[in-house]
C-alpha cells in the first residue's frame, strides 16, 4: 500500500491558528500548508484533496490533479471563480457550532433592533435615562432570505424569541410555523417584511442583489416604523452605496452587517458612522479548524470507502 | 342592584398614556384615577378594588376598606410596605406580553456578552476591522436566580440559544434541560455560573443580595475568563458599590442592569461609565395599560362569580 498523499491546505485564516492545529490533524495523511515557505515551491501535482479558503490564483494550476475539494466555510464563492477549477466534487463545510454561531449573530441583531440597544447606548453614553417602549417581537416580522442550513436554524429560534417570520428560496420550502416563499414571489415576501436578513449564498444571481430598488419594497409603517436590513451572507450581494443612502434618506431605519464587499471594510468608509447601523468583522460564525478538520477527514474516509460525500455543491447552481 | 363602585387606580407610569387608555377601561364600573386632580378630595372610603404601581403612602388610609389589590407589575414591592396595606387578596401581573419582552431582553444581554458587542462597538466607533472569535453560548453556563414565570421563560429560551442553563430558586424545581438548585446549594450554584441573570423579586430576604461576597463565589476562569452580572429583578437586591467595585477589580467581567437602587438612576453615577456594562432605564418588561386593565378586569370578574383570584401573592413569603 503506497502512502497516502499529504492533503493540500490554502486557508486565510487566522495563519497562527491554522499552523498550530494543523500540527495534529490528519495523522494518516499529513498535510502541505500552502502558507508555511516550505512548501513555496513544492511539487502539488501528486496532490487528491484541497481543502481552501480564499486560495491562490495559481492553486489549480499548481494541483491539477485533485479528487475533491473542500471549503473552509459554507460558502465556496472564494474558489468558484477561480482559473483551472476541475471538475471534481466540492463540498462545503457544515457544522452545527458554525450554524449555531450565526443564529446567535441573527437574534442578537434581530434583538438590537428590536429593543433599540443603539438607541440605549446612546442615552447610556449620555448618562440619559431614555425609557423605551419598543413593540414586541411578535409585533415584527422578519424576512429571512435563504432558508439552507443556516436560515432554517435561525428562523427557528427567531420564532421561539417571538417573532414573526417567513422565508424565501429558490425552490419552496416547508418548515414548521414559518411562512416560505419561492422565487418567484419576492415583491409579495418583500411587502410583509419588516427586518430582512440575508443568509444567501454569493452566485451570479445573488451578485448586487440587495440594492435600492430591493429596499423600497420592503414593509414601510411596519411596527417600528422603517424597515432594517442585516446580512451575513455575502458582501458582494449588496450594494454598498445603495445601503447607505437608504439609511440616509430613511428608506431604511437601520442595518447590521457582517460581510462587505471589500474586506476589511476601508476606515473611510461611510457605513461606520451611520444612525442604527451595526458592523461586525465577517465574524458572525467564524470556522473552528478544529472542527473543520475533523469533517474533512471524516468526508475522506467516507469517499475513501465507497460512501458518497456530504454537502457537495451544486456547479450550476453556484452553491 | 346597586351600581358598583369604581376601581381605584394608582399607577406611577406614563401619565397620559395611563389616563388615555383608562377612558375605555373598566366600561361596567368606571374607575377613579388618583393622578386626575378631580380625583383630590375624593372620598374612597366605598371603593372595593385598587390597582397599585408605586401609589402614594397614604392610599390604604383613603381607601381603607379595599376587597383585593391588583399590582400594575409583576413584582408587588412597591407596596407591601405602606402603612395601612390591608389583609386582602393581593394579585400580581402575569402577562404572556410581558413574560415575551423579558425574556427578550434576557436573551439580548447574554448574547451582547457572549458576542462581546461592547467590544465591536467600540471598534465600530474607532472604524477598526476588530476580528473576534468569541466562545459559542455552550461553553456559557448561564445561572438564573429566581425561576418563577419570568426565570422559567427566560432559561428555556437560552437553552434553545444554545447556552448551558442553571437555575436556583427557593424550593425546588424540575425544568426540562435546566438543572435546578434549591435554596441550601447557593454556593454550588454560584461556582457554576458564568453570567449570573437575577430574576428575583424584592422582599427582605433579597435586598442587598446581590453583594461582592456573591460576587466572589461566582466562576473565574469560564470560557469568557470572568463572570457577567444581569439584573431585571429589583434595584434594591444589589449593592451598586459593589458592583461598581467588582467591574473595577476584574471580579466581575462585565454586566447588564435594567434596575436600580434609585431610579431614574443618577447621571453622576459610576454605573453608567464603566467597561462592559449596558445600563437600560427599567424598561425590560414594560407592562402594558390594555394588557393590564384586561387582566384586571377577567380577575374582578371570577373573584365576583366565587372562582378564585389568579397569581395570589404569598404575604408570608412578600411575593
Ligand atoms: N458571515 C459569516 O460569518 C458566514 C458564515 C457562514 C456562512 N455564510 C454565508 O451564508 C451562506 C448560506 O449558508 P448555508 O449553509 O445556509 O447555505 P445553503 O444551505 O446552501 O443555503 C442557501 C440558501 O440560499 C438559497 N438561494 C441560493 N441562491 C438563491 C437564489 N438565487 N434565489 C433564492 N434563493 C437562493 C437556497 O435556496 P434552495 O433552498 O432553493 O437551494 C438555500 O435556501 C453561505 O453561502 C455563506 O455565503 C456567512
Ligand atoms: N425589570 C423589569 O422590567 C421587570 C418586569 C417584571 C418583573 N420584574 C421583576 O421580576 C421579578 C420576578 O417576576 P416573576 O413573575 O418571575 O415572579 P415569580 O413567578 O413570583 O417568581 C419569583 C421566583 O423567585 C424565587 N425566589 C423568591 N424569593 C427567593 C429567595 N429568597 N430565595 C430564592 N428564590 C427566591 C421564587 O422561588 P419559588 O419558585 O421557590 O417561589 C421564584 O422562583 C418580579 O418580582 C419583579 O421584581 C422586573
Amino acid at each position: 500500500m503506497s502512502a497516502r498523499p499529504p492533503i493540500l491546505v490554502d486557508l486565510k485564516f487566522d495563519p497562527e491558528t491554522v499552523a498550530r492545529i494543523l500540527k495534529t490533524a490528519f495523522p494518516d495523511r499529513g498535510s502541505i500548508n500552502i502558507a508555511d515557505p516550505a512548501s513555496k515551491n513544492r511539487d502539488l501535482t501528486g496532490i487528491d484533496y484541497a481543502l481552501l479558503w480564499k486560495p491562490d490564483a495559481d492553486l489549480f494550476t499548481r494541483a491539477p490533479n485533485l479528487k475533491a475539494i473542500f471549503s473552509g466555510g459554507a460558502g465556496v464563492d472564494s474558489f468558484m471563480n477561480l482559473p483551472g477549477l476541475p471538475d471534481v466534487p466540492i463540498v462545503r463545510f457544515v457544522d452545527r457550532s458554525l450554524t449555531t454561531r450565526m443564529s446567535e449573530w441573527v437574534v442578537l441583531q434581530c434583538l438590537m433592533h428590536l429593543r433599540q440597544q443603539y438607541q440605549h447606548d446612546k442615552d447610556q453614553r449620555a448618562r440619559i435615562w431614555g425609557k423605551l417602549v419598543p413593540p414586541e417581537a411578535a409585533e415584527i416580522t422578519v424576512g429571512i432570505m435563504g432558508l439552507g442550513v443556516l436560515g432554517q436554524d435561525a428562523a427557528r429560534k427567531l420564532k421561539i424569541m417571538g417573532f414573526n417570520v417567513i422565508g424565501w428560496s429558490r425552490s419552496g420550502k416547508e418548515i414548521d410555523g414559518v411562512e416560505t416563499f419561492g422565487a418567484g414571489e419576492l415583491d409579495e415576501f418583500l411587502s410583509r417584511t419588516d427586518f430582512l436578513v440575508g443568509l444567501l449564498p454569493l452566485t451570479p444571481e445573488t451578485t448586487g442583489f440587495y440594492n435600492a430598488k430591493l429596499f423600497t419594497k420592503l414593509r414601510q409603517g411596519g411596527a417600528l416604523g422603517k424597515p432594517v436590513f442585516i446580512n451575513a451572507g455575502r458582501g458582494k450581494s449588496q450594494v454598498q452605496a445603495d445601503i447607505v443612502a437608504a439609511v440616509q434618506n430613511g428608506v431604511l431605519g437601520g442595518a447590521s452587517l457582517d460581510v462587505f464587499a471589500v474586506e476589511p471594510l476601508p476606515s473611510d468608509d461611510p457605513l461606520w458612522g451611520l444612525e442604527n447601523v451595526f458592523i461586525t468583522p465577517h465574524d458572525a460564525a467564524v470556522s473552528d479548524e478544529t472542527a473543520l478538520f475533523r469533517h474533512v477527514e471524516h468526508q475522506i474516509a467516507r469517499y475513501e470507502s465507497g460512501e458518497p460525500l456530504q454537502f457537495i455543491v451544486d456547479r450550476q447552481a453556484g452553491y
